[in-house]
């Protein structure tokens, strides 16, 4: 009962700073960050939800678990025994805009198929809440627009849950690049691969997921290149190819895919749903080389460098560290490193892998 | 001096067999095989000649060093007094034509610069000995055809000198594609990239090399991409970048290219001048993947599997290997496994990947 009564506290608290203007001043933030932890919505009560998104709720500093919006009811129940979430902050997708007077959640974090993504980030965002969206944002560049301009209007942040920008091993390959030391990079190679497991799940479904391994994985390994270079692609070139056409019928398998950036790198990534292993990102620079592997699993991910240093950090919890950033971008007034332009970008540049894969011509990006 | 003596007697009775018709009889082919080694020239006394081919040729079964083709006779004196070499069979490139009188030379090995091969090739032939030339066979697929055509009209036989069709490791990943040990594979990696060294050398230059990286270590990722497949490409993508435009003015420094095989496999390959550190081959198949890591080193080579198993084997010196396979090829009256034709395809595909990479287009190869 105290811990029920300290939650209500904070809840009330929030729900005060909750209602102040997005911008505040510096005193008001630095007081919300001691006093307050946002309270956040799980829309989707999938394996991801349950598995990595409700523990690292638990292990965050500026996060609690205030809601859940299921079309479910059933799969709430755990949730609201093993979290304490009441009742009455239990939503319907259908019911999500009662939010409005939920004081307690002020972020949704949209875990829900792609395809659903700007639907569910929308109607968060017109209840007046932050949203913090799974990648891929979502299954077109159009959608990912809607789903920025309703946050935009509704005064309210997006990001989008790119875990591995918040990854030390990331951080440090992204320092070592900046920072040349092994010079200037030449070759990128990226690549995540993972057995997607059995034939019933929405990620094989063109309509939920809006494509298959690049969609879910391989982004991925087009993020690593992006943050690694700091520069956006001007060219791709794509081929697919399947070893079970049945079973992917509507979505990409396996994929390979280069592209070009403008300060001369060139990269090679793969993705696919058949079979794990592929894992690996590795920099090719003018003095040596680094790579992790495996670099973009939850946990494990580690790394080596051409002089003989490893790149080992302290296990952290990567879904506490984005969610606790993204809090902490609300509370301080500041823009997220992964905003929703951020995820918009990888959805176009995967369109425009799938547009190459498809006529095997390469297409430019400028 | 009975070493000498030796060395005489087996010239002499080279000799003999060298004049008899190509395909012998199967008792004569057994006699032949226990009684003499083939005499092997080398051609050019490069650093490959020094420090690889002639060493190697002490470690064959099947072969002897017998004779020297170089355009600095000075060189050819290590060789003499080290192996013994008669300076009656020390030829200049401009002499060679006067190798038809000595019999105990069998073979040219032909180690001169890329753009050379086709003009010491044909000499060698209209010499009557049998070729087996460096790889790239030669700079464009027309002189890759004259010396072809060349060889087979003096009725000799025309090897490439890929050492990793002879690497255990490399023939183990080939019976694991065949047998499909870890199912159908889809996506292949490979990579060769070395620090091509100073500035001042022919594989630096466009008339002596016909292309940089690609066409000396690139040629061994793109020869792993097809016998791992044992299939021929149908169409290549490519991506050249350069970060020393001064020192690699007239060839390639460094290259990423993507290529689609019939049977679905997509294979995606680097190679660099600039920097070491790019040496693998990895088959991702359906349910498990393998890899070398090196892969196309002298020696060293070693891989692992996705089930946990090593994959590496005793030692082998290559080149003899690949020397010794030429040796018995010819006394036995049977076709080498790296015909002339073998390495045209190599020159045929790169021509292509340098056509994709200046085009920006996608290259068809059928």
């Amino acid at each position: 009962m105290a811990k029920l009564s300290r939650r209500r506290f904070l809840t009330e608290t929030s729900a005060a700073i909750a209602t102040a203007p997005f911008i505040s001043t510096s005193a008001t933030r630095a007081r919300a960050q001691e006093s307050r932890k946002l309270g956040f919505a799980i829309c989707g009560l999938g394996r991801l939800s349950e598995s990595q998104i409700a523990p690292a709720l638990a292990r965050t500093r500026h996060c609690r678990l205030a809601g859940l919006v299921t079309g479910t009811p059933a799969k709430a129940e755990a949730y609201m025994a093993k979290y304490g979430v009441p009742a009455g902050s239990v939503y319907s997708y259908d019911t999500m805009h009662r939010m409005a007077d939920d004081p307690g959640i002020d972020v949704v974090y949209v875990a829900t198929p792609n395809a659903l993504h700007a639907e569910h980030a929308t109607r968060a965002a017109a209840a007046g809440k932050h949203v913090f969206c799974e990648k891929p944002l979502e299954v077109s560049v159009e959608r990912c627009r809607q789903m920025i301009d309703a946050c935009k209007d509704a005064g309210r942040l997006l990001g989008t849950a790119y875990r591995c920008q918040y990854d030390p091993h990331h951080l440090e390959c992204i320092r070592l690049v900046r920072e040349q030391v092994f010079g200037a990079p030449f070759i990128i190679e990226a690549g995540f691969g993972i057995d997607v497991g059995g034939p019933d799940q929405w990620r094989l479904k063109r309509d939920l997921a809006g494509g298959g391994a690049l969609m879910d994985v391989g982004i991925y390994a087009l993020q690593a290149t992006r943050y690694l270079t700091g520069e956006e692609p001007v060219v791709v070139s794509a081929l697919e190819t399947k070893t079970d056409p049945a079973k992917f019928a509507e979505v990409d398998e396996s994929m390979v895919w280069t592209t070009r950036f403008p300060g001369g790198v060139v990269a090679h990534c793969s993705t696919s749903y058949k079979a794990g292993g592929i894992q690996n990102m590795r920099v090719n620079a003018e003095r040596g080389w680094f790579e992790l592997d495996p670099a973009f699993f939850y946990n494990g991910n580690h790394g080596r460098r051409s002089d003989g240093q490893e790149i080992r950090f302290p296990e952290i919890d990567l879904f506490a560290a984005e969610m606790d950033d993204f809090a902490q971008c609300i509370l301080e007034g500041r823009p997220s490193k992964v905003p929703g332009e951020e995820g918009l970008r990888d959805v176009r540049i995967m369109q425009a892998i799938y547009e190459s894969a498809r006529t095997g011509a390469a297409v430019p990006l400028a």
